[in-house]
């Protein structure tokens, strides 16, 4: 599995299993000079923790981090970054069952086919826990972006059928309800819909939405590494999300050429009346707010009945047991955040380097 | 802009703006033993030749692949790869005005930002014409994949409003109509909608879709390298491109687990009921169809008049002339099978290095 | 730093600072279906453990490694490996004096110029200590590289002027005396030099060899990443390595031709009658034992008075305190041994890629 | 053959068989707002072409560099620089006999273990028209130093037994001589030297220095991406190189302490008394000329008898025929500048991450 590394100047490793010693992370190439302490990255760890009420996972992780190297008298010296949660509460009972089929909808099928066998724990690998790294990462990601003047904000758009209403929207309602929606009435309507999927032990998925502000124009890389092709595999990466679109998205298919363009104006500036592109113009960014949108399919892991394939290549019927969320969407909100920022960082690291001009100033 | 180079272990490095000499590619890390020669290469580059309807620009682009490297003896010997199409016709006359202004919906603006200046012909390395080196690579990928039982195909799936119907589904119809569609009963809709729009100067988007039969199973790197995420990035870092999804998609985030996960079943091997995960799970191929959708924008370049701000900082009025194509989808198909496949082949040979019993074999 | 990343597929990403809380390694790419405990790692590592003799440190680090994920009943699971060795005496009291000043031959002056202030304490990434990580992740691909037959020896060739004399080379003599050295006489001479040397409070280089058997042939790719050219970056990687030579070295500068080209002839396989290539031709492995050195300078930090310059600019002499190593070579052995072997297995499992013909078999 | 692109954010990929259409390469990462024109490329062509005197081989290559994108109105716009040098010369019938057996000291053999076959014609890919790519990249590279103030100078520090005398050392003597030698007296005795082993049918080794001068402090990344490291390996991917050292190198390894270590002083700025270091201090650029040394085996290809096999497994007598060039330093030299300062601007433009406050000071 080469695949646990990200980013080419900030790059983070993560790794950790669900019922392993512990979950963690190191950052390498995380500049000099940063404030950082356990506090700045537990209250981001806090906001993916689970059992906060009934709609989230009743298993307690009280998931604290510790940094072990990287920092020195409170400031980050340039050198890596470690940070490790043990896991404290491993009840690997609850998942010897699981090792003698296929979940549908997980990956215990592609784990075996690819390894030959799996750490069967609690998704092993493929675990929501394996988040915990990549939100540890991002917070510091977190950090470094607001010293720059930029603001990362995801939550729910709507959980299942149900949207937000954007002239109610109020980004502070957020952390008021379980669901990390901007709106309190479409709030209320979830708990609706939600506790009667949950009496019917069915779960369900929904869409959540990010903004980036206060973005420098010029970040991204034409061609291959441009801003929305990188925030797509980051956003993409993250479990359960099955969809991406930047601006206008699949919306944009459908129009024309004359209501999708963002006429340009001047005002102070060069600015847009419209922002269908979501901020990214030719894979850079133009200036305007960054938003898209993360498709996020139900959790798999249902009481229901469902037909699977146990090892001995039976058919048989299986009904998913263990402390599981209802759905994913509020706990994915802090992950959908930190790919953004960890993505946002390395992109505009590199983008020092665009111009001959800004290096020749830079080493005067 | 360090952003032309793909690939971990099948890296392709492109080059060439749109009125500069030519436009090309380097191959590096094609397996030894391919037989190849420029007709498979010339193949894909006509499928994305324009002029060969109304509906596609009225430019005579004849471009002819070269084959300078890596080829003896007509197959690959293992070293680089290099493919150039030489620009023949560049009447970059008629872009001289645009040199004065930002284009709505270009990245005229942004590349100014990035570096301080742009190549204003065409829309240099922004143009269209950069994909040509995506699909002389693609088309290499997409020969290696053959030889390992694995075809790739993409076609419009909409345009504007018009939606093909499943139940008319036929891929050889794709060949038959100027749209890609394969349901000629939609491509005669899109036909008669595209004429309109036309005459009122203006253009259309639409989505493409893509499938991919006969991959093996377990193909793709859990966490960040997923099969789904790299197909994400690989995917929206073409240039019109605003959206991606895979199997339900946006849909996944409206249903319920219980419609969503796609039930395993025994029969002469593991297979799924349905497909909702459009072949990826937990980031690996299942062993399904893989089935993915792109949306695409229209094309910014429009005849209609639209405001925006010249180098002086005015605001103005402004009317793109030149052979533009009315529509991106048709061109950009073969695009999306050529990231495919650059994108597949790249983790299949990752692959090979996932379990040390087959490493072992392979070096007995 | 985004330098503590090492490999391509095989990666690793060390992190730990002397005098932090630990140091560790996360090993992303190790394939599956390996067996692996913490005796595998330890033995290893106590190669490398100071206090064994008056030659070395008398500092007490009693490093003991703990496995925290990637491994499942015994066996690697593909998921990233990750190990800590937690640092038990942290006397940072000793350098709180070097925090003023910069020592000769160390890395105090360019990591204050590079990140604007350092961590002081011990060194702090710039440690011996920071091999702790290689040493752990080399036990990994060690064992990889054993389970294909391939065996890694390094040893000392050289003590200050002491030479080992070949007649008497016997690589399990490397064991029995302080400076791993496999000739009994020649050790017993460094012994008399070095018991000089740091009566005078000074110190003393010399020169590590190791030697690769049973490699198969072809691995290494050619032009950029040459198996030499791969292993001269791996052990100049090493803090005190100043040169490297392969095969004949330096020495080859002075041949003809005719002496320096190893002739080919066959006896049941094709083979070579001598070795000054050292086991690599035109960058990848000719079937012939790998053979190369590296150039260890003394350690920087003595007793013996010297001049330097403190924080206020001002010349001053000071004198090194601490437990340091008179020599590094014999505990900088096992690290050649681990550099070797991390490069070694990346190149082998690139190597898998070379070929359509095996690719397409490895797949059926 | 996944090794022809080397660099993290300047970035090239080279391409080219001896025999084949021409060699090129693409440069990636090279920032905007650069003057550059052909002619600043074919200058250092030039001096690796051959034909000059009676010691290096009497082919012509008369090779003509030409830029194919990537430059607008004389100045780099940020995209891909492609370069091509055609050959026009395809004498391949002279190499049709080596089709047959492996020449000792060569790839050959290598090359059909790894690929299972090879472009036989005057060594494919890895004949040194190989390094044609890389010097034409590293003329750009070389550019981007010079505007920064830095000046790298290789040259022939030995040919054979002959040593250049430091005491008579002028730099512009080296383009007088045919050997790149810097000491017109040492450049005498190796024309008499040589030319008795011409006579002989073999062929000579030598020794090239390189050394940097003006290079700011802090370049280089600890750990792994060493600026020594880095350099080595740089160094040993060129051909016929089979060591490296730099500063005091293997003399170092006889060193005491006391005499290997660089005292600091101040005058007007930190300095060092010696650079026994040679301008890194772990692994980080000292603000000291950096200066390394590259040992070069004598060229392979002699017309002397030897000894080999032949594809049929039998061992046979071979000379070499073919104008080759009696020693590879003197051509050798443009080479070792070029991928020195390929690697020195990559690491430069690396180093603009490493701390916050600078990062922060960028984007104001």
């Amino acid at each position: 599995m080469a695949g646990s590394i990200y980013g080419k100047l900030f790059r983070i490793s993560t790794w950790g299993e669900s019922h392993g010693k512990g979950i963690g992370v190191v950052v390498d190439g995380c500049p000099a000079g940063l404030s950082l302490c356990e506090e700045d990255i537990q209250k981001y760890l806090d906001r993916r923790k689970p059992g906060q009420s009934k709609f989230t996972t009743q298993r307690q992780e009280d998931d604290a981090v510790e940094i072990l190297s990287g920092v020195f008298e409170g400031k980050t010296t340039g050198t890596p970054i470690s940070m490790v949660v043990y896991n404290k509460t491993q009840r690997s009972q609850d998942y010897s069952e699981i090792a003698g089929y296929y979940r549908p909808g997980h990956a215990d099928y592609t784990f075996d086919e690819k390894y030959g066998f799996r750490d069967y724990r609690g998704g092993g690998r493929s675990s929501g826990r394996e988040t915990i790294g990549r939100v540890a990462a991002g917070a510091i990601a977190m950090k470094l972006l607001e010293s720059l003047g930029i603001e990362v904000n995801a939550y729910a758009k709507s959980v299942g059928p149900v949207e937000i209403d954007y002239s109610r929207f109020d980004i502070n309602e957020r952390a008021n309800n379980p669901f990390a929606m901007p709106d309190s009435e479409a709030a209320a309507r979830v708990s609706e819909y939600a506790s009667q999927k949950m009496k019917e032990c069915d779960s369900v998925g929904g869409v959540i939405e990010c903004t980036v502000d206060g973005m420098m124009t010029g970040i991204g890389e034409p061609v291959f590494d441009k801003l929305d092709a990188s925030l797509a595999k980051a956003i993409l990466s993250i479990g359960a999300v099955k969809g991406f679109e930047i601006g206008a998205g699949f919306e944009a298919a459908k129009m024309c050429g004359s209501e999708d363009n963002d006429s340009f104006y001047y005002d102070d500036g060069i600015k847009k009346r419209t922002n269908n592109a979501g901020g990214s113009l030719g894979g850079m960014s133009d200036g305007s707010r960054i938003v898209f949108r993360a498709a996020v399919k139900p959790t798999p892991s249902i009481a229901k009945p469902q037909m699977t394939v146990n090892k001995s290549d039976e058919n048989i019927e299986v009904s998913i047991k263990g402390r599981h969320d209802p759905m994913i969407v509020p706990r994915a909100v802090v992950v959908v955040e930190a790919m953004t920022a960890l993505t946002l960082i390395d992109l505009i690291l590199e983008n020092m380097t665009a111009r001959l001009d800004r290096i020749i100033e830079f080493y005067r």
